[in-house]
């Protein structure tokens, strides 16, 4: 939720959302671009997209209609780093997309100090295709679809590199350790929230957001703000990939993971469920997709906020899947 | 038309068009950013804006539905720049749109080196709202709605405060000539193509695309290489914004204005127009914007080229109207 832009113009949704001229129909849009965060230009080309998907779907849109890519090519690459840079980023975007059942179809390229990836996700649909992400009422539960800690995991990674900054977290992770969270939040960014979306409208959802910069407690927050009814959200678990609150820990408050802000890119959707819905509702996604998604908290009264209980579990998610591969 | 995404996704369209699931509806959008040119911030907003809809002018359609802001604030701006200048910029674009019958409805911001501003623009349509830029015949004359010399403008400005700069251009321009053309460019840069787009229709344009980064000859032949009938395109007529093309002598061939690869931002459109309709489609630009329209070359017999004659005729635009107005 791109909130700087957004407070500005005023919407409390992840997605733009206007009527049209023609028949009853909706333009749903979003846009995003950042920069690279890992080294795989290809799966960074598929991260960004499924980035930018993640607003269209958090809004229960699961057909996506059109991407716009945007590229910034760093001024300080060379021709031949260029070369296979862009191309291997372009395509790792356009994969993402088809594989979403969308397509590219245009977009922007500059030259920037910074080499800069974003797009734009847009679908044309009836109002029956949206979920408004106001309507959590009291009971209701919170799921997460993806594990937290893509940051954090990627900085750890960055940090093998640099021995001052490793010596903060050599402690408490292995190189092993690190590398393994690594991959685990990579296949986490480049996978998308497609599934997910799509399983709200046969579970009921009542509203949900994807977490991206201002970390679950952020997201969560800024989606309670907007709910109709007077209630709050509180957050007892956190899914965290493996190790990655114990470097989390290591280095002070750098992150803020266990306090809820530590900023994610291409997160999972967090979601108000009716309770009884939530346990199946969980239950397909690891059915469908190969990985978890978890409970983390209660819808209760109160007054439009969230809030992470005192001493939350930490749920350690591991970097292999029950078979001992990697997911 | 952003050719180097363009060329990698390949479409030969000023707009990327996507026909959609809903009742013969086509989503037509496009996307562009780039960095500040002028110095005034809410200037810059419109400019920005008309630039981004100029493309989806260039296709006829003009009825955009939407907008997205793309911003990068510039990490070496003081709060207080950031301030005052972000918020102007938004403006400008906000207004800019509003005025064309849009709205801005979302976007995103990030922190960047340099400062960069874009937006998105999208229409759902009719095909009959369209106009395919395919349909140029042996006998149509080419328009061309605003002049050239937007970038050479711009820097002679710039240059003012540059002597050794300035130093080169002295002889041929006077610093008065060179404010004059400067506001002229902000005006011609900040005015959309909506009228353009709308007389397209009412006189049975051909085809069309905007001039921007190519100059005026590069997108002229990529819009002949897309005809389906195997023509050219002859220039004879440069209409240049006054004293630029003395300028762009000054500096050797530093801009290209004269042979044609000077870039533009948010130029005007080049239209394929039957010989008979071209007279009456410029009268009533001129009558609708108080700014002239120019028939600047033909279309014969060809394969599919651009080229500009020898010696073309520099029509000199002036920077005041007849009657002493800056427009």
């Amino acid at each position: 939720m791109p909130a700087p832009m957004s407070s500005v113009i005023g919407i409390g949704m992840d997605s733009s959302v206007v009527p049209l001229r023609h028949g009853g129909l909706f333009l749903v849009q979003t846009t995003d671009f950042f920069y690279p965060l890992v080294e795989d230009p290809y799966m960074m080309g598929r991260i960004t997209c499924a980035n930018v998907l993640s607003d269209m779907y958090a809004m229960g849109v699961t057909e996506c209609d059109n991407m716009l890519m945007l590229l910034g090519v760093s001024q300080k690459m060379s021709e031949k780093e260029r070369d296979i840079i862009i191309p291997l980023i372009i395509r790792g975007f356009k994969d993402c997309a088809e594989e979403n059942g969308s397509r590219v179809t245009g977009g922007q390229t500059v030259v920037n100090p910074w080499l800069t990836i974003g797009g734009v996700a847009t679908s044309v649909c009836q109002q029956y295709e949206m979920i408004m992400p106001d309507n959590a009422v009291v009971g209701d539960v919170l799921v997460l679809t993806k594990p937290l800690g893509t940051q954090v995991a990627v900085n750890a990674h960055h940090w093998l590199e640099q021995p001052e900054r490793w010596n903060r977290i050599k402690l408490v992770v292995s190189e092993d350790d690190v590398n393994k969270a690594y991959h685990r939040a990579m296949d986490s960014m480049a996978r998308s929230n497609r599934n997910s979306a799509r399983l709200m409208h046969k579970y009921n959802a009542h509203g949900s957001t994807d977490i991206t910069g201002f970390g679950i407690l952020g997201h969560a927050k800024n989606l309670a703000r907007h709910q109709k009814n007077e209630i709050s959200f509180v957050i007892h678990n956190l899914p965290c990939i493996a190790k990655m609150s114990a470097v989390a820990k290591a280095c002070g408050n750098l992150f803020g993971l266990l306090q809820g802000i530590s900023a994610e890119t291409s997160g999972g959707l967090l979601i108000a469920l009716p309770r009884e819905q939530a346990a199946a509702y969980c239950k397909e996604i690891e059915k469908l997709e190969g990985r978890q998604a978890w409970i983390i908290g209660i819808v209760e009264k109160g007054s439009r906020t969230a809030r992470i209980i005192d001493k939350p579990r930490i749920i350690e998610v591991p970097a292999k899947d029950k078979e001992g591969e990697l997911w």
